[in-house]
C-alpha cells in the first residue's frame, strides 16, 4: 500500500455540525490509512511522494447507502407513476430480465462504469433475485475498485410472477447457495441479505433471513416507511406486528449491520426502535421527491442520534450523482421546514457531513479524515477564477459541485485510474 | 432569411396538457417562421437544406422570465440566509459593483456565454440601476444571437446606501436616459422596467415609471408575493394598498407587458387582478427552494388560466439551465402535493409547455412549432442506446436531460455558432 501526500484546500466534517477546512493543506495517506490533515508538511512525511493539487477541493469519498443497480436504465422515466404502479408496471419488469445473464452483462457494465465516474467511493447495492447475475455485478464492482455491499434480493410475496421466489424455502436455498458462492471471492464485494421491502415477503422469508444473518454473520438491507399506501398494505399484511419496523424487528433483521432506505414516515415507537438497535437510515431524497413519496425529517433524527447517510435510490432517483442527492438533502428539507414547520433545515455541513462521515460510518471508519480512518478521497476541481474565500467555494462544492468536476478518486488508499 | 428542414424526433406542446410527439419527422423553418411539423417532407419543401438530426429531440427554445445577470458570480453562495439577509449580506454588496464598468465586463461576459450555452432562446433579465453597465450587457446579449428584453433597476429605498437611487426624480431621468440610449441600437435586446421590488421603491417611483410605461410604451418586470416577511414589509410600506400585487396596480405596473417573479402566496383577489390584467407570471422553482421562500401553487394557476412561464432566478436559483428549473417545477410541485394536499402536481407536459410555450407567449408567437411561431429550436441528443420508445425518451430529457445534451439552437431562424 503506497504511502503519499495531496496538497490542497481541505474540508471535512468530524461532526454533523463541524466543518473543518483547511486551505492549502497537506492530507496524509499512510498504508491505506488517513495520518491527517496538516497546515505544514511534518517532517516525517517529507519523504513520501506529494501530489500538488492547489486550487482543488480535497474531501471525503461520498457513500451511497441505497440504490438499485438494474434499474440504471430506468432513470428519469415514469416519475409520475407512484411507488405501488412505478414497481409493477416499470421495475419489476425491467428486473425480469435478469434471469438472462447476457441481458444483464450491458446494464451492470454501464452502471459500474458510471458509479464509478461519480463521487462515490462506497455504495449499498440492491441487485436481483437471480444470483448468477448478482455474482457478476459483484465482479464488475470488485473491478472496479469501489467498496461495495451487494445484495442479492429475496421476494416470494405480492409481486409479479417472474421475479416472485417460488417459496420462503427456495428463496432462502437460493441466499445460501450464493452467500457460499461469494465466500473467499471479493476483498472489497460483500453480500448483504436484501428482503426487497415487507409486503414482498412472507413472514417465514423475514424469519429465514434473519436467521441466516445471525448465523452467518450477514448484513441486511431493504425498506422501510416510504408512502403511506405501502404503511397501510404492510398493516394489513403484518397485523401482528406493531408497526413497519416491528416487522423486521421481529424477525431479527434489524440492528447495527442493517441499512433501512427511506424512513419518511417514522412513528416515535419506530424511531425509538432504530436507535436502540443502532440500524441505519439511507435518506434518499431525489427519489422520495421524484415519487412524491414526501420528505424524511432528517434534522429530527440527527438530532435524535441515529444512523444517517444519503441513498441515490435509482431508479427512483434520476441520478447517481450524490453530490446532487447531497443538495436535494438540503433543500427539501428546507421546504419541510417551509410548508409543515416541524423540522429545521439542514445545513450544508450537516448534508456534507451525510454524504461523507454519516453513511462512511456504515464501513467503519470512513468518510472522514481524522487520523487512522480509511483513505477515500476525492480530489474536485470546481476553478476559482473570482478567487472567492474557501468558505463560499465550500458552498459552491454543495450547490453547484457535480461528478463534472472530479478529478481523482481514492479508495482505501488506491487510486483509481 | 434561410429556409431549411430538421428532421429527428419532434416534441412541443401547442397547450399545457397536450405533448405532441414525431418520431423521425420533419421540421420546416421558412422566412424565420415555423412552417410546422410533417411525418412526410410536402413536396414544396423539397428543395430546402435538409438537416439529418435523427435519433435526437428537435425541440422549441426555452424561455427564461426572470434572472438576475448581475448575480452570477454568486450561484451557489449563501444560500441559507433567507431573502431579505441574503440580499443585503450578497446580493447588494455584489450589485454594487456594477458603477464600475471595468468590473461589470467579465461577469457580463461570463453570463451572456453562459445563458448562450443552455436551452434558452429567450430571457428577461434584471442588471443593475447603472445605465452603462446596463447598456454593455445589452450589447452582449445583442451580439450572443439570443432574445431578450434587460432591465435598469430602479430602487430608491430601503436597500444600502450605493446602489439607492438618491431620490424618485433622478431614478426616473435615469430610465429616461437609459431608453434613450436603446432607441434604434439592438435588434433583439429591448428595454424593460425594472422597479426592484416594492419595499425598494417609494410610491412616487412606482408610480413614475407606470406613467413612462404608458407613455413609451415599454414593458415593466418586478417580483411579487416571494416571502411571508417580504409581503409584511409590503403591507406595513404600502398601507393604502389592498395587498401586494395592488401596489404594482395603482401605479399602472400590471398589464399583459408586465412579468411578475415568484407569486407564491398570492390571494385570490390577487389571483383574480393577475388574470383580468394578463400579467404574466414567473415561476422561479429551483430559487424558491434554495432560499426556501416556499413552493408556488402552479397547477392551480394553470387551471385558472394565468399567464405562466419559468424563471431560473439566478443567484437564488443555482442553475441557469433552464432544463434543471423546469424538472424541478414538477418535483416540488408533487411535493407541495404530498405535503399540502391543496393543488394537483404538474405532469411533465405542463412543465415542457412552461418552459417552451408558456414563457415564448411573453415574446409573441414563440416557444411551439405550430405554423407561424418563430423559429426556436433546440436538438438535443440524449441518446438511446437501449432502443427505448419517444415516450420514454421524452421522460429522459425532462427528467436527466441538460445543457450538456444540447446539439444546435437556432433563434428566430439564425443558427446560433
Amino acid at each position: 500500500m503506497a504511502d503519499f501526500v495531496i496538497r490542497g484546500d481541505i474540508a471535512y466534517t468530524p461532526a454533523p455540525d463541524r466543518l473543518e477546512l483547511c486551505p492549502d493543506g497537506y492530507l496524509v495517506c499512510e498504508n491505506g490509512l488517513c495520518a491527517g490533515v496538516f497546515r505544514e508538511l511534518p517532517e516525517r512525511y517529507a519523504g513520501f511522494p506529494l501530489y500538488d493539487r492547489r486550487g482543488m477541493f480535497v474531501i471525503p469519498g461520498y457513500t451511497d447507502l441505497h440504490l438499485h443497480a438494474p434499474q440504471f436504465p430506468n432513470m428519469g422515466i415514469g416519475m409520475d407513476r407512484g411507488l405501488l404502479q412505478w414497481l409493477e408496471t416499470l421495475t419489476y419488469p425491467a428486473e425480469s430480465l435478469f434471469s438472462d445473464i447476457e441481458k444483464s452483462e450491458p446494464v451492470y457494465q454501464a452502471f459500474t462504469a458510471a458509479l464509478r465516474s461519480t463521487f462515490t467511493t462506497r455504495a449499498v447495492v440492491f441487485a436481483t433475485t437471480h444470483v448468477p447475475a448478482t455474482l457478476r455485478l459483484m465482479e464488475l464492482l470488485e473491478e472496479s475498485g469501489l467498496h461495495t455491499y451487494v445484495g442479492k434480493l429475496s421476494m416470494d410475496a405480492n409481486c409479479s410472477e417472474p421475479l416472485r421466489e417460488t417459496s420462503a424455502e427456495a428463496a432462502l436455498e437460493a441466499v445460501e447457495t450464493w452467500l457460499d458462492a461469494c465466500e473467499g471471492r471479493f476483498r472489497h464485494t460483500h453480500p448483504i441479505l436484501t428482503p426487497r421491502f415487507a409486503p414482498a415477503c412472507t413472514a417465514p422469508l423475514l424469519e429465514g433471513l434473519g436467521e441466516i444473518a445471525a448465523r452467518r454473520n450477514v448484513p441486511v438491507q431493504s425498506h422501510l416507511s416510504e408512502t403511506h399506501d405501502e404503511i397501510a398494505w404492510v398493516r394489513e399484511l403484518f397485523p401482528e406486528a406493531s408497526g413497519y419496523a416491528d416487522v423486521y424487528r421481529r424477525a431479527g433483521l434489524l440492528g447495527p449491520q442493517c441499512v433501512m432506505a427511506h424512513c419518511i414516515y417514522l412513528e416515535e415507537d419506530e424511531v425509538s426502535l432504530l436507535r436502540e438497535t443502532g440500524t441505519v437510515i439511507a435518506h434518499c431524497p431525489t427519489s422520495n421527491t421524484n415519487i412524491r413519496s414526501g420528505i424524511a425529517p432528517i434534522s429530527r433524527f440527527l438530532d435524535a442520534g441515529l444512523r444517517i447517510g444519503l441513498g441515490s435510490d435509482i431508479s427512483g432517483g434520476h441520478t447517481l450523482d450524490l453530490a446532487e442527492v447531497m443538495r436535494e438533502a438540503i433543500r427539501v428539507s428546507g421546504l419541510r421546514w417551509r410548508l409543515c414547520g416541524d423540522v429545521r433545515p439542514l445545513t450544508p455541513t450537516e448534508a456534507f457531513w451525510l454524504a461523507t462521515k454519516g453513511g462512511g460510518n456504515y464501513f467503519g471508519k470512513v468518510g472522514s479524515f481524522e487520523p487512522g480512518y480509511e483513505f477515500d478521497a476525492l480530489v474536485v476541481d470546481i476553478g476559482n477564477a473570482d478567487g472567492r474565500s474557501l468558505r463560499d467555494r465550500f458552498d459552491r462544492l454543495i450547490y453547484l459541485g457535480s461528478a463534472d468536476d472530479l478529478y481523482e478518486k481514492y479508495v482505501g488508499g488506491v487510486k483509481l485510474s
